[in-house]
């Protein structure tokens, strides 16, 4: 018996390449620069998996979202061609709190609040969900955030971590996500596991769009997985 | 230059002693049983400080707000002439996540909301807050929860802690409260103040009902606050 529904947010609930590559051209555009836009979106995202695992090893501190993308973006900027001062690292930073939801995000958190808490379960920090979900306006319950934890998805901490702040077992618990390996983290844990098709997140449909295992729930949207529960 | 607006919770948002009162008046007419239900309510709640004390000295482990509440339900049950069991203590305990909130409160946060953030600073845990919003309507944009620091009010770790989520040095941040001595800890670490008037909160107005010093804001509900703040 499912009682709260966690959700991914990055991919899952909002499509941070159609909106950072929009928003990095948009900067390029006020100042008369071009570059690969797309291509440095891809390559920003890439650098987020390498930037935590630093962290889970322990070769750097603990550091927030906003500090692994500025940090990244520093490194990444010449070999697209772009001189970044401090002010613009910042100001660039921040394009991952101001995120466009898919079209069903909303509507169907709002569907699945009827019946169920419905949280996020991110590894953006509390200020960055804050701005994101103010920005988007998905009316979360309650807000799980890496900082609370101090670890990042696929840890243990993060997955149960939540389950113990909700006071709930983690099988009255599902992960909705739009990734294969959070949701096998999470079955992993004894969580209840929903799979959310976002065959756009990357640009064009690939094979990461797909279930790769038979999820407990699987839909084309947030309404469709609020469907599939009765909401 | 304010940016978020904290609140305490019990007494400030919601009326604790109308609602514990009445469901506790509920519990025994349905079985028949009479007592003096608003007196237990204000020894329960009377025995809310020195719990959190003990926790503080470390005369007990960290406990949650339910098992604070659920130990002093037990210790008070007899002198009111109650004999409750243990399903009895764990329905009870649950009325504190279904309170009833003050008229204003509910528009009065969804007004604040356009212009600032809007969270809670309460000693409540996440699972009694979660519920607690879902109870009352209340649109928090981020609850901040005392199992979240392993400390309660007035502790330091409380109202830094929450400033440091959000990202915000703490002259950005107000905390909006119906108690001098929240408000007093809140100032000492450096956050504006807006005192709450709730006259009813004992039940008839006495003194604690007024501002104790000149806070940075006054008012008589959570509108008053929110227009004062020009929302």
């Amino acid at each position: 018996m499912i009682k709260a529904v966690l959700f991914d947010v990055f991919g899952t609930l909002v499509d941070w390449r159609g909106s950072v590559s929009a928003g990095l051209a948009a900067f390029g555009a006020a100042r008369g620069v071009q570059a690969d836009w797309l291509g440095l979106t891809d390559a920003w995202r890439g650098a987020y998996k390498p930037a935590m695992d630093a962290v889970r090893r322990g070769d750097r501190p603990w550091a927030s979202l906003d500090e692994l993308h500025r940090d990244a973006l520093a490194e990444l900027a010449p070999r697209f061609g772009l001189a970044l001062g401090a002010a613009d690292l910042d100001e660039l930073t921040g394009l991952w709190h101001r995120l466009t939801p898919w079209p069903d995000t909303v509507t169907g958190i709002l569907a699945l609040k009827k019946r169920f808490i419905v949280a996020s379960l991110s590894n953006g920090h509390v200020a960055l969900q804050v701005n994101l979900a103010k920005h988007t306006g998905i009316a979360w319950d309650m807000i799980f955030a890496s900082d609370m934890f101090r670890h990042f998805k696929p840890d243990e901490e993060v997955y149960l971590g939540a389950c113990r702040f909700l006071g709930l077992e983690p099988a009255e618990v599902m992960l909705a996500a739009a990734h294969n390996d959070d949701l096998a983290a999470a079955r992993f844990f004894g969580l209840k596991t929903g799979f959310i098709r976002r065959p756009m997140e990357y640009g064009a449909p690939d094979g990461r769009a797909e279930p790769a295992r038979a999820w407990d729930a699987v839909a084309g949207s947030v309404g469709e997985l609020a469907a599939s529960l009765e909401c």
